[in-house]
């Protein structure tokens, strides 16, 4: 192993060539391989938790100043690396940079979360919009910092890239903002349903090239968050959610794939016939239900609720332990949602500490 | 049946006695029994969507006169039955007036939700608040609407009387508002369990109290509604939801009792063992799937998207009688959740009328 590496670092200061990764625990359970423990990362581990986010951040005009800059976003993703000693980092981003090149920009409001000063309301408002190559194109600061990261990483942990899934895009793309109802976006699926195809169909066809692109720069797994399946019943999501996913997955055959459809439990069979390798579970949901409903083909990731990490340390060891006993094989150890930004980082790594001492 | 009624209605002068109901079907489908069409009525029918209402709202200094004038609630709760010609009329109230009465004041800010000025932070908080008898007498305005409405109805429709789940009303006097995740109340949850066991208990015996008085002052079923229960782990609603819906059922028994616990689906089995008589199902649920969890000893109630009623025409009433008949027998037509307040009148009697009509 060691003496791949050094052939391969030998190799790469003549050409680009992939590095052999020292930790590749993410790739193989996310093929449904053996693996000596069950890998550990956090969704949104990049971020607040962590003092030298918050020091760098400080010190920006905002948010996206640091996704949209390759050498920031590159060290903000690397410092959970770091600082957790986690298998996997997941390059910073946001999935909302997808809904930006296709023509509605976005801003990121400190305290409210995002929104868009135009949305989309008509159905000439989706005729308008940039698709495709031509769209994903624009994303060319994200393939930077996924070479970037990938470069300094030196192939310590895999490197995940990710996008937003068409119907949660399209939710914020109408609504203009986070919700708890999205009803504007609901509505729209109910009364427009064709111009409702036509604008999922273009941001598929744009999330498919740009995943293309971050695989191309680097990206080892690329994961899908559809956050707000949840909200649409299971006939809707039939129709309006799944058939993207499913163009999306059989497009992507470099590297492994990952669906994480929160809150969509009713879908988890649907989802376990989907063309990828992982499916991400939400606290919802206990891994025997997950395990029956999606089948025994697929490696499962979550599901720890992210409030777990304000508990004493033992309730998060023996809570941790739990699910990764429940879960058992074809496992990748996560929370079921992203970290919360308060979270005490002590207890980030309690949980991390918990996973990789599992059965030792 | 008509002359059950008139020797009732001679009865009543001499002493108060309760007015046969001229429409009983939902008591009926509630308890099981073969009805001849389904019962219809829509959650917050009292509100919004009336232009009767936000004339009248338009009078007043908030929402909260209109909640504690007994003569305005009964007035309110009284306009869909005269316009929508649902089945069942539903008290026009909040569920966090039984928070303040046990000592947390809260505000209605418009286009916001509710406000806790003060919020549960210490174990001492929980300690300092009234519960039981001596906080549920408070709600005597509750009981005057509840009569009020009762003898203006005239034995038309039945009367539902309602609280909130003693889980959903923790979340908001820790939380202090409506929130994504109530991640601190969640986070009391990890941290005190045993305070919040002492806060739960505490709730149930107002709550029991509470829906006592409802129905002493006239109301024929209550719904429970755990408006929050699906952000819980099952592993959490088992320990801090259930056992306290389990109380509330036990003691209720001189009426029909309804528990809708939205987005619980992983707890559906449980519920159906509740001593209750009806379960809501909310949109995320397939009739079948219900039936299943639920099991076939109780009436089931929902469950049509409210984002439906946005729809064409053709559209609601066709996914109406859809639902009509997936729900077969033992089923009480509802939406999913409480109608949005912006939906057209028309289309909400389109509804109503879809369901009256099926089978027709």
């Amino acid at each position: 192993m060691m003496n791949d590496i050094m052939e391969n670092e030998q190799l790469s200061t003549e050409e680009v060539q992939p590095l052999a990764l020292k930790n590749d625990l993410l790739l193989r359970a996310a093929r449904g391989e053996q693996v000596e423990r069950p890998p550990v990362w956090l969704m949104r581990q990049a971020g607040r938790i962590l003092p030298q986010y918050r020091e760098l951040r400080g010190k920006l005009s905002g948010f996206k100043e640091l996704v949209e800059t390759p050498e920031l976003a590159c060290e903000v993703t690397i410092q959970p690396v770091d600082e957790l000693g986690v298998d996997a980092a997941i390059i910073f981003s946001d999935i909302l940079v997808v809904p930006e090149v296709m023509g509605l920009r976005y801003e990121m409001i400190p305290g409210k979360g995002p929104m868009f000063p135009m949305t989309i309301q008509l159905e000439e408002d989706v005729d308008k919009l940039i698709a495709g190559e031509k769209a994903a194109l624009q994303l060319d600061y994200v393939y930077k910092a996924i070479q970037l990261t990938k470069a300094e990483l030196n192939g310590r942990v895999p490197l995940i890239g990710f996008c937003g899934a068409p119907w949660t895009l399209m939710a914020y793309m109408i609504e203009g903002s986070g919700s708890k109802t999205f009803s504007k976006a609901r509505r729209f699926l109910y009364k427009k349903p064709i111009s409702s195809h036509v604008l999922l169909q273009k941001i598929t066809d744009t999330t498919v090239d740009y995943l293309k692109g971050q695989i191309k720069a680097g990206a080892d797994l690329v994961q899908v968050f559809d956050s707000w399946a949840g909200i649409l019943s299971p006939e809707q999501y039939k129709v309006f959610g799944l058939p993207y996913l499913k163009q999306i997955c059989e497009s992507i055959t470099e590297v492994p794939v990952t669906v994480f459809a929160k809150n969509a439990w009713f879908a988890l069979d649907e989802l376990g016939k989907l063309d990828c390798n992982v499916i991400g579970i939400d606290w919802n949901t206990t891994a025997q239900n997950a395990r029956e409903m999606v089948g025994t083909t697929k490696a499962l990731q979550g599901n720890l609720d992210p409030c777990l990490l304000y508990a004493p340390e033992d309730v998060i060891c023996s809570a941790t332990h739990k699910m990764v006993r429940d879960f058992g094989d074809k496992y990748i150890a996560n929370l079921g949602h992203g970290v919360y930004p308060d979270t005490p980082l002590d207890n980030v790594k309690i949980f991390v500490d918990a996973v990789k001492s599992f059965g030792a």
